[in-house]
């Protein structure tokens, strides 16, 4: 998850982040936008061989989708549609909390108490999602490996099987 | 899309229907259930190898999956999903229109203009839908072999990129 | 429920029907859009003192709203806010079964099994969802004044408190 | 907006809020459950004779509703109903941010550009959604008489018409 402007440090991020996923097997679910964080890392993940990467899109099939989506999912719900995203994620990871649509996600996430990383995430968004009450906390990484790490050790999710 | 309770005939067309699409490149949705129609399309599909299933759930990721399916998208809606199956899905198929979650499906899909097949639909059904005003005009089969056969000739949906 | 856009005697009985459940004390929730069954229902209604109007919108607070509409809810998730309309109800009323949006509201109420009334429906819409199985079955009424006693003998849905 | 569970200070602050919003002749719209800040600006709207309450549910007609709630919308759609709530509101305000999913909804807000005040936040709230980018700038306040100040001087919402 993560925000469609953000610095280009971020995007470098996401970027490998994508292509770090696909490589250890899993499936790369975003926004589905052709900007920012949703493309940037659908772009890594299809970097990668046999990587499939899925939109959950705000939009009807009217709508533009990044062309790094293998799979688009046509909501028409705009930002209700991120209650769906963090449902559907076996690990949320918000890359940069830039923008008020990545906030959302984040709490949505940890409302429902779904495994949650902040990658590169500004020390205001950290003291506050790591000090809220009713929900799940966030980890926090630096690096796009540090997830994966994180992802593999403590929320071990396996690979996606192969299709 | 089709009931999650429904005669068995349904459930040998909905399990040919998946067989057919998945052999003609096209990934499946349903609604994700582990019954009926959607599962049993999905079982069709996942017959075929390298073929996708995608299960779009009513239920949060609490609530019971398909084993048929290979990707799964938690709404955490209930009903509220099916405008979500129709918009993301190229072409509806209804296998038998036996249930009011199928009407509603094949309603909204006429009314956002998808292209729409009713599989094996009873003269009632037809009826009502093929004189309904203000949407698309449903197509007809009597056979999954016809479903496929309409959607080459007349939808003209390409074959899903190899993943 | 109705369409936006339908025949002149629906409109007629959608004011009718509005006035007098208003009449009845009992609040009106239609999907708010300035067309068709739900301005003239708004509109029925508010003819009378003291009468609340409500309008589940598919837009977000940028849409058109219908003058007629004291409490506008907007949902900005299109059609899928067809569920919600249902779910909201107290008694789902079909003013015609002219367009799909109307059909998919009837559908998602029998699913949920609200108590429905088709009004002044077509032969074919009868027919097709009064056979239909796995959900409830649709009063059917001709008039406005029948469709307030099917209310009130059959549902007996109470007055709504005076605010 | 607030937390189902709360200290005792911010449902004594919700529940001005509520009287003090009734007062001036505005519709009270919270989260409808029997719980927490929902429950107790609902409770403190109808302390005052007139009042409207509005309930936008997460769960559908056979979820608990708050007794103070005069209208129910059902949804059934989980916390993606937040969505809706921050859309039908003229004014957002946060009675704390004690939880994740009134996080979302002041997240939701702000993407949205709706009007919002955060009422008696933690510092870290309010340095978290003040200093980010792409969206609206929440207003603070420290009591509820605060809040009423600020809806009228800035941004100026009309009185409510009677019913």
């Amino acid at each position: 998850m993560g925000a469609s402007e953000c610095q280009p440090s971020t995007l470098e991020s996401a970027h490998r982040l994508g292509r770090l996923l696909a490589e250890a097997g899993w499936v790369v679910l975003t926004g589905g936008r052709p900007a920012g964080v949703m493309e940037a890392a659908c772009a890594g993940a299809k970097s990668v061989a046999g990587s499939l990467t899925v939109g959950v899109l705000p939009t009807g099939p009217e709508g533009p989708v990044s062309a790094q989506v293998d799979l688009a999912v046509f909501t028409a719900m705009g930002e209700a549609r991120n209650a769906i995203n963090v449902l559907s994620s076996d690990v949320v990871v918000a890359c940069g909390v830039e923008g008020p649509g990545t906030a959302s996600e984040v709490a949505l996430a940890l409302k429902a108490r779904r495994p949650t990383v902040l990658l590169g995430a500004a020390p205001a968004a950290v003291a506050f999602f790591r000090t809220m009450a009713g929900g799940g906390v966030p980890y926090e990484a630096e690096t796009p490996d540090a997830v994966i790490e994180i992802i593999q050790q403590q929320v071990r999710i396996p690979r996606w099987r192969p299709i």
